[in-house]
């Protein structure tokens, strides 16, 4: 399992945030007010699995006076800052568009913001600006489709202009939310289409939860890793919309072929420069046991899809041999892993079963008596 | 077009506050502050348009302490009050359900606040108490389906005795969101069973945007009033998820193959007690205009359905003439109905056009001006 | 795992014969020419997995002279034959419709044609007519929907009055396809009220293949049988349209999900009448291989579904322990309970390993050398 | 309407044969025999709507021993001879693919089929080669998805060299079938990224009934046109699977946001080379008139999209009148085009009802009468 030793999970801050829907937001006890919480809580993810030394920040929610002090307080918590994550859906301005905005003036906004991003990624040592856009449209006539398209062009050029030599600019697509009609990114074509007219630090970032019913996402991971092209994943799982749920929890099988695809396509290699992120809401279930469940689900299908004998595999396919194959893949995906991964844990001084462990470390109740009073962080703060 | 003097349609106090998504709620100028003055609004739309002498209000953001006055107030603009819209979706208790709840409590003070809605009808006149639960699941386990359906059938018997003789009990279904995994009223199907259960009095509430791709909506709409069981319409319309667009906007076909059934139903006769509701979110567009679109409509696709010459068309169906019979239904929804409507309004003393004659009003600017302070209405207030 | 033994699952004889798209159907050595040939391959797979025993039939491609007959061949190989399928969708005078065309003389064909159906069920002892339609129209317009739904109504009517005291009629919804516009019965929704005005012994078959894009279908199966209207099952997989795949193939976990429902409402209890059918398609798989993967899958998720800790996940529900409810249902989905099968199987003179056993039977080359020269059967032979 | 002269809809062969479902392939009197019937019906539907005056073939099932000949024919008959349509599905040895199989001497089958293809378009004076595979698999394991691609890239480069310089390859993209896991070519960012790597003469066909639900085509039609790589559109129109129904029958108002994306992108000027092609099956409605119908409802939504107010549409667009934008849009829409187009006709010496005129002319009771023997034309041959 030496190939398992190499996943390493990206956390969302926003995760241990409040999240929820646009009827409601329930707030729960403990949830971070800061920052600084909020990475507190990511490295206690990372200690007791082993598996996500890495948080990513999200602007403006996260910002702080000195990013350079926000490194070393997280590096002295075991964790270090990823990618930077832009916002431009939340000011009044980006009402109708925000890098896409047929007012100059409010897409220069939108530019600059993405420059402080990558200003604050030197600071943080981030090696990825991450762009999700809520550009879009609500009604047939609202915009010019391909006006914005070509303002979108225009304005990730002159951000990808200030991205440094070691550093990427990662373009996510979303099928559809918050805009109803029409999404300026909807779809990975689009994102790939933008991203290789940028340069080869222009990556697409793949969000589990973005794409159509019935979407064959592991062909996407191949074709993007195929084409150089797969920045990121925004790992997440969903049912019908996007859910930003667990990731795996509504359909393992998926993450298990996805994983598949990603270790074929050389994206778990020493030398890979794929980031694995977590982008989930935590809304009706608790938020540091979510997140642990969440990096286990993608080790545990990472190492189903590590074990299929890929050179029977091979001889399946090319004898036309369908249920051979296909038994090949589910062997690998029904044969329970968690012992081996017990094993692998103890090997490395992790708790074996960090549920469990995580659920006795008494974490949880100090949390919730000491983050008493102040204003626990949410969508928007 | 006698049958269209028949059509009134029921606006939701709601649609003039604030509304949005997860990510953002834009606030905009005008926006009601109060109940009395979403009525206002709403009064404004039924006197440019002739066409949305109802208003329904969703308790407790419409709660006020003398609903009688409420409905003296309304009056005196020149509409009423009608469907009483529940929320039990909105309180710490109902994080894990309302009526569905495992605890016994919590669905004793779900139901004793539907028990305050039929008081509430008492005082204003209402007929129709509306459930929509926003009870489900997000993760598979997380609750037993079956128990959660008995004790719903439960809790809705427990109200549905209190419903007058003169009065209904509406129970809306919904495809999705905002539980995830698995929603307590999914489909029509869950619904009819639901009010089959309860009596004659109980029905069941579409909503155009509450289905999965590819539902046959008006095929739901035939057969629910096949069955007598059709009780009102929450109208909008939606490209992927539940957008809450203005109803025609997506889709105006459909629209008019829906009016279609609901006039072969018999739901605009004198003698039908089907109501026909909005319900929408203005969430980027101007709200007072989008409901007065909205109505229009409506108003436009029954009048166009009206046209379908209905014999010709039986001629063409029982000879198998596929082609001819499309053809009648398509010259109908291709005719441009909007001369005549405009005649019809002219004869009625209406505004010939009326989102223009709103522009001139004079109206929003009015409003803009004099709702100063204070809180604008939303979700949840 | 005594709930285990109650499993009995039926297979469609078609499954044995070659199908295939719109665009192609592939042959294949050994397929059958005629009824006996299939049973005698549907008795293989019972023979491997002591898990079938039982045969559909679909009338008119397995008529037969003498049923009786059948019936005696069917007993010497060890298998029963069940529900018998009736086809009204393949016979020119049903181009536009059959239970509900608008001319009485097809609609009474089609009628006929079912009451033959019932007296091929006495002949071989079957106690389920199920009814799939294919009827539904292309276009808007070219069917009255309500009229057509009356007309359904009397003509199954007509029907069941001749289902025996001992016998059922199960009625089958489905989503789309081959109609495209409209279905005649699209949902369940349309199966239950039809079912439930026919009486006791008119059931709805639930098949796994004919939902819309997230449909939850566990609720449904959960819904039908709290209401007792599930008669059946048609298991399959799919990953969009009706794609007739190995049960359980494309989404396994939700294979478990229902299975888990399925016990939860007692369908594996002595006293359940609820019928197990595959009804699938092997287009480019081999055919005898597939069903015996298909029953090793309904079999293995049972399995699981039966390992749930049902006490601890009550605990979690009621203590509104997310994670931890979702936690035991995906220990017990986690679970490799392979071993604990084959040790079931070889407790029961069954191979341990049935897909390699049949490989090694030398059943496959003998038929592929025997059956030779004939018309091999196929959709409509 | 100077625009609307540059309109000119290539008709498919095999719209004119027998088609139809998996389930069943209607007939019907008058369907032609060969190749030169079906070109004699096409020539009638141009001869009645002056819309129609090209021919695409599909080879095999269009072969014959002299194209020349047949390109006389068609001259003869008033139409030329279009876009050169290959079939790679209905051969055994594409059973596991075509220009993707893993056996070599299966892709240089399929590639040598292609350059037959290309030798046929010499002969018939076509300009572009249309390349839709049916290539994909049924299960997971099946196939290697990133190995497939390879080999797709390896065999469209070999035959894109034969491509000529006055020639193109035009590769069509679809969601799913008949495949059901995977499909190679599933969507246009993969079509687009396969073009983009052979060159300037490969471009994408966009089927506007290969998406999955909820797909904003329009904006695909924007983004391809904006990245000069549309090539061709298959028009048809569908309510969930690839129905291939008449296109503008599902959704009219999605045809009229797809033109006016046209015309935006200068799809209709004259310098444009995009071929706007029909891909229908009529299944149960009468052909010649279904295609009649099929380019009138294109003449027709392109003519109510020309009437779009672009100047005061932009105005809206930028001031961020959402509803006022809208508005133009719909009054386009909603503006009853109709008697404009039959003027339009009348003019140009066109019958001005083009459906009542074929009825009239009495071609269909002839071909009916003269028609009689041989083997109807359908999928297959």
């Amino acid at each position: 399992m030496t190939v398992l030793d190499n996943l390493q999970i990206e956390l969302p801050s926003w995760a241990f945030g409040n999240s929820g829907t646009r009827f409601k937001v329930f707030s729960t006890p403990g949830t971070p007010r800061s920052i600084e919480e909020k990475i507190a809580d990511a490295a206690t993810v990372h200690r007791f699995t082993g598996l996500a030394p890495v948080v990513a920040l999200h602007i403006p929610w996260d910002r702080v006076d000195d990013f350079a002090a926000l490194r070393r307080y997280a590096t002295d918590l075991g964790v270090t800052l990823g990618t930077i994550n832009s916002n431009t859906f939340q000011d009044d301005d980006y009402k109708f568009g925000s890098l896409t905005h047929t007012d100059k003036a409010v897409r220069q906004k939108a530019i600059d913001h993405h420059l402080e991003c990558i200003e604050i990624m030197a600071a943080t040592g981030s090696r990825d600006l991450k762009i999700w856009l809520a550009d879009g449209t609500n009604y047939p006539g609202q915009g010019d489709i391909r006006g914005r398209q070509d303002r979108l062009a225009e304005s990730l050029a002159a951000i990808y202009q200030h991205i440094g030599p070691d550093q990427r600019l990662v373009l996510e697509y979303k099928f559809f939310e918050p805009a109803t009609y029409m999404t300026d990114v909807p779809d990975w074509g689009t994102a790939y289409a933008h991203v290789t007219a940028l340069g080869d630090r222009a990556k697409v970032c793949l969000d589990t939860g973005h794409h159509a019913p019935g979407t064959n996402i592991e062909f996407i991971v191949a074709q993007l890793m195929r084409l150089a092209k797969l920045g990121s994943f925004d790992f997440n799982s969903r049912f019908y919309a996007d859910d930003d749920l667990i990731v795996g929890a509504a359909d393992p099988f998926q993450l298990f072929r996805i994983m598949f695809e990603v270790i074929r396509g050389g994206g778990l290699d020493k030398s890979s420069d794929l980031a694995l992120m977590l982008d989930q809401c935590h809304n009706v279930e608790a938020k540091i046991p979510g997140q642990i469940r969440s990096v286990l689900n993608v080790q545990e299908m990472t190492a189903r899809a590590l074990a299929v004998d890929t050179d029977a595999l091979t001889v399946a396919q090319e004898s036309g041999d369908v249920l051979g194959a296909n038994q090949i893949m589910m062997d690998a995906f029904y044969t329970d892993i968690r012992p081996a991964l017990a094993q692998w844990r103890g090997e490395r001084g992790l708790p074996t079963d960090p549920m469990a462990a995580f659920a006795e470390s008494g974490y949880q109740e100090t949390i919730n008596a000491e983050r008493i009073g102040g204003t626990q962080s949410s969508w928007g703060a």
